[in-house]
Formats: C-alpha cells, structure tokens, sequence
C-alpha cells in the first residue's frame, strides 16, 4: 500500500542520514509502516542557498559541534561510527545505482553497505571500488547495474528527484515526509514522523 | 552547589529557546538539576557567520519550515504558541535586564513572562513597555531595574556574555552547557543534556 509509506529522503554524504538509515527499520518495522528509501543529492540543494559545501564545512564552529553530536548520538543508540577522511562525499555514482534500484529488493541494502563503507569504515565510497565491492556483495551483476546508473535514463530520473525535493521544500537530509504530506526534518525528528504516520492511517 | 548546574543559554529572539524556556523546569526539576539560566545575545554570534538577522529569514525555506515545526513541537507539549507579527525581536532592554538580575530570585519569572508576552501573547518585546510591564507583574521597581540595567556595567556584562558564548562556540539557541562542560544544541537536545549531567554528577 504506497498511501501509507514513510519517505525517507538522504544523501550518502549526511551523517545525520546515516543515524537514521541505522535506526529507522527498528522504529517503523514495529508499526507496519513501510519505508521508502529516497536516495538524492544535497549539493543542488545547497547550491540554491549560496554554499558549495556541506554548511557544517562553511561554518567550522557548526561543524565541530556536529561531529562530537553525531559521536554522542551514534553511542547513545549503539550505532558504530568512524569518522571518515573526506567530508562531505559526493558520492553521485552511488546515488544513481540507488536511484536505478529503486524498485529492486536489494535497494536498502545497498544503501546499508553504503553508508557501512562510508560511516563504519572511514572509507572513500565516491568512487566505483565501493559501489563494485558493494554490489558484489550483495551477488548482483555490478557491471550491468553501475551501466545501467549511468545512462541518460537513471541521470534524469536523479535529477528529477532533486527537483522534486526543492519543490517539495526539502532543505537537508534526512526529511522524511509522510503518507499526508506532512514534513519532518533531521533525525531527532524521526520518532515524530512515526507518530505522525501512525496517527493518520 | 554550583558545580550541579546545567547552563540553559538562550535568547529571547529565539523560538526554540521559548519552547525550551516553558519545558526545562518540568525536566530538571525531578531530577534535582538547577538550571542556570544564561540570557544573551544571537546578533553577534550570526553576525561572526555573515548573517544581518534570522537564519530563518536568511533562509525562508527553513524559516516555513521552522514555524511549521514549532507550531507542531507546541501541539505536541501542550505549549501555547502564537506567532509574532515581527520575527526576531532584537530585545535587548529584556536581555539587560536578565543580565542586571543574574542573581535575582525573580530571574527566571521574569524570563518567562516575556517569554509569555512574545509567544503566547504575540506582543512586540523590544520596547521598553513590555519589560516595565513584566517587572511591575512581579511587583519590582520597574524605573530602578531598567535604569540599572542600562548602566555601564550591565551593557558591559551582557558584552562579556555574548563573547563568553562564542569563545565557547556556542553558535545558536537554545544551548546547554553540562556541569563538565559538554554542549547540546537545540530544544531536541534537552533530554540528553539532562541525562549527561545526571550521569556524570
């Protein structure tokens, strides 16, 4: 039933989404409340609001705040966290084999495995090694599927989805937007969402 | 015991640092935590990352979003709410005045009933009406508390705050600052400021 889906908008390179890519199965599973996994880019998005950066490089006090926060939060949730080298990761190839899965089974865990490389092992996950690596993992055709994330098809269909985030209002991730219409930003909005979701149905 | 204490820093412009400001003492209370409460000045602090007025009005896709979020934070807590015709009051008579009564018993009243006046009331907080009227409602020399708060050594004290909070790299509002010195940002980060600080005492 796509009327009661939760969408759950990230960007490979948030942290935040990470948090709630981590967390948002166990929260919403219990309810019955599907997840739709919104894979798009940020960077568009910020560009309309006059940064080329993630705001947390534009202003460095911002940023030190959050990585000790997302240190606390990922603690305090038992989530594993490493810091990795490069912030933020434009990892566009990555998000285009999320957008050409979008229908596929396998979509979350690629997302998962993703975020695992990015936020668990420190890695660089912008270029096709990680994307390859991961979609092996999972016993799929890399090769077709990174082809396939690369044509005209799958770029449009990416840009397209960040169109749809400005106009819908999307300002960072995670936004998670329920059945109703009704916006949610940031993952200490997540719970929120849930009860907002629930109470609608 | 000072020691104990949670800094609760805040300024009144601020929409989160109302809700805040209306939910801390049911929070701190039961767990025996004393709250300091910190008045002080954004301006400079946004000023320092090149913002003249509100990241909700440098912003307004934020800002939409902000008012929708408050609206439904207040639902949420049972917090009455009306939005002010001018957004972000610049109530620097009513930060001096906090400032002049640091020490005062009354400190935290008097917070909250412009508090009131602004958020619940949607009244204009920057002149010096709604101070007078605030501190003759908790039956003070309203004349003698205003006339101190603009003298040299208060103007200076709220000064030596705002710079306090950006040596400390406070860069919004509401923040608390535990005992040990551990920050939190943001109203959703009240409940964890409070379980650091239990913890840790």
């Amino acid at each position: 039933m796509p009327g009661r889906e939760l969408e759950f908008w990230f960007d490979f390179a948030s942290t935040y989404s990470y948090v709630s890519a981590r967390r948002i199965d166990s929260i919403a599973a219990p309810s019955g409340i599907r997840v739709r996994w919104m894979p798009f880019l940020l960077g568009p998005v910020f560009a309309s609001q006059g940064w080329d950066t993630s705001p947390f490089n534009v202003y460095p006090v911002k940023g030190r705040y959050m990585w000790r926060d997302i240190e606390r939060l990922c603690a305090r949730h038992a989530i594993e966290f490493k810091r990795p080298e490069m912030f933020p990761q434009f990892a566009l190839l990555a998000t285009r084999v999320a957008t050409a899965a979008a229908a596929e089974p396998w979509l979350q865990s690629f997302c998962m495995w993703m975020f695992h490389a990015e936020y668990v092992r420190g890695m660089d996950i912008t270029g096709p090694e990680a994307v390859t690596n991961t979609l092996e993992r999972l016993g799929l055709d890399a090769e077709g599927w990174i082809s396939r994330a690369q044509s005209t098809e799958i770029k449009q269909a990416l840009k397209d989805r960040v169109a749809q985030a400005q106009e819908r209002g999307i300002f960072g991730a995670p936004t998670f937007i329920t059945a109703d219409g009704e916006m949610f930003w940031g993952d200490d909005r997540l719970e929120q969402a849930i009860e907002w979701q629930l109470k609608r149905r």
